[in-house]
């Protein structure tokens, strides 16, 4: 089987990314599950490697087609300026979030034109981004407009797993995300709602095989109680999940959350639909946080990333745990090689 | 050690309320714990008697003095008339709201005064006490009116257990309720969140023995992400954290609510405040939905009740789980033993 070509960048240089992605690629599985490059600025990777004093070498390519990765070799795109190698480990560095935008777009544009088969992502720091003149609240929105599409969710999921009862792993999809929860709940709308529920059908169905199930998740506690406490689930949840039921799809709702996730745990759900970043983001954390995996739906490339941040509190101190990256792999390699 | 005198409200008579009871009467852990007596319509509990088919007799009494409990005795304070037997099972009923709040009243008036060491809740169904005239969001806000208090709080406690890394077990006190999210947010102030922490520090100082650590969630996503997610963290959260360290406490906040979820969950924080009902019910329910245990703090008499609901899919089916219950004597015995 052809093994599929994935671009790994490595995110913030003042974060975990860089000794996530060194401390990873010694690991067999990674190169069993694909053939991974990385991009970045490759001092900072020779950097990562030293740390960890593992014995591989990074080689500068100037295109995705020259990688010739082994456990012993990490090809290596190179991206950002001398300034890069100036920042200070662990800092909110506008330098750092521009080499990290430049990782990103790069990675974006291989993919886009199909010379590579997806992007894994390791963390940004979002106010370095911002330092930059960036202003996106993350990597989800700036590779959407990247790609130009406007339907497009964050979904964190945890792959397949003895502690969980669904086979093809639980997903969590997104209707709003790096916003004030005040405006979140401004942004909740029937059109929204439809859309994060076909996106969730479409990749749960791609992972599992076959006809995924899907619970929505309430906006107010009790599910508002029948109208007692907020009529946001009458008004806006009902009518979207009618209306994928009525396109085929198998979703039930809106549920309220905290016993909606309980059941999703037990395996009756493969995904489910959260209004709010925090609703989907505590249930997986507590059930996963070292292998949950972020994959963006929606856009017409394959993109997974950790569900982890920069973690400035371990950064360049050799502590990082790469469980994560690497199932952000294996969900990139499984979708990268179904075509999807 | 005398043994706390505990009533245990049999609650919504359509709900697993009064099978919650009856089965777990013969649990001789029960007995050990407390001196327990039902308050309801004795006819509805034989009934849960019967559909369990234990020994146990139920035993009319006029006042508590004259409870006289063993595994095969319930001793019963009688409220409601005989409309009560007439409610159907599963369905939300003016009769069954009334049912349960009367019973909810004499239990909380004898706690008053003294007669009784604590009340333990078997769930009520909201929409069957507003239809019985009672506009009331849960059991918390009526007993905090019926006890006069203002400053109160719903938290929802983990008892210690193998599975959970604190060793006082792990509680979660909620600023806001049973309101719509859009409410909630509007009702969090500085004030409400220094009362919370406060209460938290109460309780678990009670439950421990020594200094509790509590970590105190933030709003929005990311902890605000620095302002560009929300500004309540700058503006409500963080004075209040300044406040109550001040005052001595030990707490630290506001933090991201999915990875101070996760750190309390390993035993970081003896308690985190929450500011939204899910917030909190999501990451408990998660840890350990049927051992989860409703506590009100900030009242002058020990209460405590299961977490869970009355499940009319589940209610007279002989399907209900005591876990909770029992968890809920267990703690109202404690802090009736230590005279909160």
């Amino acid at each position: 089987m052809h093994k599929p070509l994935l671009a790994i960048t490595l995110g913030d240089p003042a974060g975990i990314g860089p000794e996530v992605v060194a401390g990873l690629w010694p690991d067999r599985r990674l190169h069993e599950l694909c053939r991974p490059l990385a991009i970045g600025h490759p001092a900072i990777l020779r950097r990562a490697v030293e740390l960890w004093q593992t014995r591989a070498r990074v080689a500068e390519i100037d295109s995705p087609e020259q990688a010739r990765p082994t456990v012993d070799t990490i090809p290596c795109l190179a991206v950002g300026g001398p300034e890069t190698l100036e920042i200070p480990p662990a800092t909110v560095d506008a330098r750092a979030g521009q080499a990290a935008y430049e990782a990103l777009v790069l990675a974006a544009k291989l993919a886009l034109a199909g010379r590579i088969d997806g992007l894994v992502t390791a963390p940004l720091n979002k106010a370095a981004l911002w330092a930059a003149g960036h202003h996106y609240p993350g990597h989800t929105e700036l590779l959407a407009e990247l790609c130009g599409v406007r339907d497009f969710a964050m979904m964190l999921y945890l792959p397949p797993d003895a502690a969980l009862a669904a086979a093809a792993g639980l997903g969590v999809v997104h209707v709003t995300l790096h916003m004030a929860l005040r405006e979140a709940l401004a942004a909740i709308s029937t059109p929204a709602v439809v859309a994060k529920i076909r996106l969730a059908d479409q990749i749960m169905r791609t992972l599992k095989g076959t006809q995924p199930s899907i619970g929505v998740a309430a906006v107010n506690p009790h599910a508002g109680e029948c109208g007692l406490f907020g009529d946001e689930e009458a008004r806006i949840i009902e009518p979207a999940v009618t209306e994928a039921r009525a396109a085929g799809i198998n979703v039930v709702g809106p549920l309220p959350a905290d016993t909606l996730m309980v059941r999703a745990a037990a395996g009756d759900f493969d995904a489910v639909v959260a209004m709010y970043h925090d609703q989907g983001h505590i249930a997986l954390k507590l059930l996963g946080m070292h292998r949950a995996v972020n994959v963006t739906l929606g856009l017409p490339i394959v993109r997974t990333s950790v569900a982890h941040g920069t973690a400035f509190d371990l950064a360049w101190q050799k502590k990082a745990n790469t469980s994560s990256m690497l199932e952000a792999v294996r969900v990139a390699a499984q979708l990268g090689s179904t075509g999807k």
